[in-house]
């Protein structure tokens, strides 16, 4: 099989799924590129959407995507809970098989280079992409959000990467940028005390100390009445599942608390739970190629 | 992507290479079918053949191994270590994907009967196809090998399911039958005392009343001077490899044994692999959609 890459841009409209549609339909109509999956939000008032394909055909209708989102919405008059930049707020691409990072990134910087130049919409390269270290993460280059991007973006060190001479109010900003596969993983905890979740979430992420690639936040599931840690593993090769949930479950156990359970959000790679079958099966030379599926479909 | 069925035949031949190569060619040469994988021992004298496709396909395929087999491999002068009773001795199905146990052994019902009318061989059913509960087991079906063959088969209860008149003195009989997925593991412990290694073979055995889909044996691996407790996971969806693993260590450790690494010889399903990280997870509703790479493969 040739090499596929991942697509997940995340568009300002969640509520007239008319709009939605008429976007989608832009990747649906792309040769080489499979829809998976999309959900909007009324209260975010946005929409995930996630397709995949050959790199060059994903590259192909995350452009065709943009430019109708640019024609589709228009961002003086957006409103949403969730923090967002653009008419697609983030369009990170994700190498899945048979590509590499840095691939990924010289796609990305072809894709925000034709959105810069032919959607009339400033495009700033962020992770792998970023053109500088400051730049690097999504939160700080989304900072003061739509509302504040006009004026951001005269900072030298905001400057985007791609775009018009004018800022395009209709349009606003988008984040482009190449990253390894994201795991979004919550691990349930045997109590409603939602600083101890906190106090956990605080010992397992990069920001204080923790496991490099690992976001967490500590939270109370109403529903559930369960404290929760709730956590980003945007290296699962490297920050591995398996040792942040033994991390997690003997933090918890200092509290005299246990784990009940965990939840993967939407998609996981494959090798992300097989690393954690042969972590504890001691499965010390296994090789991918074992896996009976691999064979069928390579 | 369509259904898929696996076929393991072992043939009689592990010595002349280019026989067993003509009989490869008749699976090459089968469209819908895909070889996996290949392997020619010259002291058993045998080879251990894999291939999956269609299952129409599939059926096809071993039929016309089976055939060129019975044309090339004459048992009146056959000699190997391995227990045998025909020129092709074995031809495991085994359902991989949208195709269901009870509809695999429909298909080796229809794959015994052309065997048994168009290549002159005699035909047992066994595993899940078997037409007698006695009749399940390969090693009850083979005992007394091909030398015994001819006599055996007048006895009521051993008489093959397919097949001539007369028995085939040059083709022997042969096994067709549906069975699941089967893990051949071993798992190796840190001591030379081979005797540990079949004390606890003997608690995860079915055969001793241990876990229904076990079947395994100790024995002492030169090489490393290891103990190893060996094992076959007849249906490791039901008796699952992490249990048994976690059996194995707690049973070594009441010897104040530890086991150093665990090995799993050849293909496995996913699905094996990945239950064990929704068990070490505690994965309560994970769903096999959510593996990146069945969307891919769907």
């Amino acid at each position: 099989m040739a090499a596929i890459l991942e697509c997940v841009p995340n568009i300002s409209e969640g509520r007239d799924l008319e709009k939605v549609e008429k976007i989608l339909d832009e990747v649906r109509n792309t040769k080489g590129v499979k829809l998976l999956d999309y959900s909007s939000d009324k209260d975010h008032n946005r929409s995930v959407i996630t397709f995949l394909g050959e790199p060059e055909a994903v590259i192909e209708a995350a452009y065709k995507l943009t430019k109708k989102a640019t024609e589709l919405i228009d961002m003086t008059t957006h409103t949403g809970g969730h923090p967002r930049m653009g008419a697609v707020d983030v369009i990170p691409l994700i190498p899945i098989k048979d590509i590499t990072i840095e691939e990924a990134v010289e796609l990305s910087k072809k894709l925000g280079e034709k959105i810069g130049s032919e959607c009339n919409m400033h495009v700033t390269l962020y992770e792998s992409s970023a053109s500088a270290p400051h730049r690097t993460n999504l939160a700080d280059v989304r900072r003061g959000q739509y509302e504040g991007m006009e004026e951001k973006i005269k900072e030298e060190k905001w400057i985007p990467d791609y775009g018009p001479q004018q800022f395009n109010v209709n349009a606003g900003i988008v984040a482009v940028g190449a990253r390894p596969p994201l795991v979004a993983y919550n691990i349930n905890l045997a109590t409603s005390d939602v600083k101890i979740a906190k106090n956990i979430a605080n010992v397992i992420r990069a920001a204080k100390g923790g496991f490099v690639y690992c976001k967490a936040m500590g939270l109370l599931i109403e529903e559930t009445g369960k404290a929760q840690v709730s956590m980003n593993l945007v290296n699962p090769d490297f920050t591995t599942i398996f040792r942040v949930f033994d991390t997690v479950e003997r933090e918890a156990a200092r509290y005299g608390v246990a784990v009940t359970d965990s939840e993967i959000v939407g998609l996981v790679p494959m090798k992300t739970l097989i690393d954690t079958a042969i972590y504890h099966l001691k499965l010390d030379n296994f090789s991918m190629d074992q896996v009976l599926e691999t064979r069928i479909w390579e």
